[in-house]
């Protein structure tokens, strides 16, 4: 298998490390700064785009710009996948934006350098078919299910939604208390030392991919909006302020 | 070793079979209902108050009441330790209430049925000396610390104002996602699945435990305030909108 990663970033740099276990990479970065990982061979753009396969790791705010620029130089037969933390959006611009004789697949791998650490085993990966031939899927989906992921397929909108009480809520969290300046303490709880270590992972990330992702699922606002109601009815019924049909657990 | 336990509620049915290890204990529950646990005898409640050294397992918000109506009945020469999740309320009114002969040491065994697991290796425990001599004082430090605690000794100020930024900002954030109504999802990032803990963990406690928790502690107050804040920096920076001074992490 030859696959090609368009981008290495943090997270392209670590997928592209992944893939290499199983199928010869090929990697590309405008940054010439940044090395290829180990096993992994640098080439030039057009190289990358020539594979069979490309994943884009690029950031969510670029994907329109660098599609645009590169998608008349994809070959036709050629499958592209996006990895961004949202679906519906770059769904939509493959769609839009990709030659009629491309495939196109949107995937979510939902883990990362930090979240993987040894093992791929049990974490999750979303597939949004685009642009597939069903036969095509589900090779894919068996060779990600091969790596130990747990893979889901669905549509975009429902990635969305998902995503953003679950993902979006926890990586929101970890931005408010850091924001908070949360430290570890000589007195600290086991779900104080629980609620660090989301701290840390989350804000590992790049500042960018925490603002593209609740900026670019069109159901984050909904999650912050409900979050922030919630610390209000908490914050009501530690004040002893009874609420009409609150839901506040345990009262 | 004799010690008594007044209190057979979640926390003091576990501490009594904890400490039963250890030494011979004699408890007392108001509540006839409540079994005595394992390797801990039943006993009135005068039996319990003349033990040489007393653990109250109440509710913060009960202890007044409880310490006012057995203060007279405590033979002189007893120690007796609190065990609530704040320490300056209870720790002033062991002071005021305890007859001249009795010592007290004010406790927080900062963990519970649900965090303790199998060991206490490494769990925080404070203790705020309220009236104790420093030998006897000094004998309950290695005792704790004999069990695997982390034992740290500081004034019930320095104790509230730590515990609202570990313990009382985790617990109030499990509360907040209890109420948005997180649940277990099929692609639930690493992340996302150790929030959930945190929600389970935190949200076993009694309603009670939390209210008291946040309402008995003079600076969770200031915490909930800041968090709101925080929370609102964050929301701000989504939105792209500039602050004068913001330390919103990352930009």
């Amino acid at each position: 298998m030859r696959v090609g990663v368009y981008g290495l970033g943090r997270f392209g740099s670590f997928w592209a490390q992944v893939l290499a276990r199983h199928a010869e990479v090929r990697a590309w970065s405008r940054d010439p700064s940044h090395p290829a990982p180990p096993g992994v061979t640098r080439a030039g753009e057009d190289e990358v785009l020539a594979e069979p396969a490309v994943f884009f790791c690029v950031a969510i705010s670029a994907f329109e710009e660098v599609l645009a620029r590169t998608a008349s130089r994809i070959p036709a037969g050629t499958l592209v996948m996006d990895t961004c933390s949202v679906k519906s959006m770059p769904a939509a611009l493959m769609g839009r934006l990709l030659p009629p004789g491309v495939s196109a697949l949107a995937t979510h791998p939902m883990f990362g350098p930090d979240s993987a650490g040894e093992s791929l085993e049990g974490l999750p990966m979303v597939l949004c078919p685009v642009r597939i031939d069903p036969d095509e899927l589900e090779r894919w989906r068996r060779f990600f299910t091969s790596l130990g992921l747990s893979v889901a397929v669905m549509d975009p909108d429902e990635h969305d939604r998902q995503a953003a009480f679950t993902q979006g809520v926890t990586h929101y969290l970890g931005r408010v208390l850091k924001d908070l300046g949360v430290a570890p303490s000589a007195i600290g709880t086991v779900g104080y030392r629980r609620l660090l270590e989301i701290v840390d992972q989350t804000c590992n990330d790049p500042w960018q991919l925490f603002l593209d992702l609740q900026r670019f699922n069109p159901h984050t606002r909904e999650m912050r909006e409900r979050l922030g109601r919630s610390l209000e009815a908490v914050m009501a019924a530690i004040d002893g302020v009874p609420r009409r049909g609150t839901d506040v657990a345990g009262t």
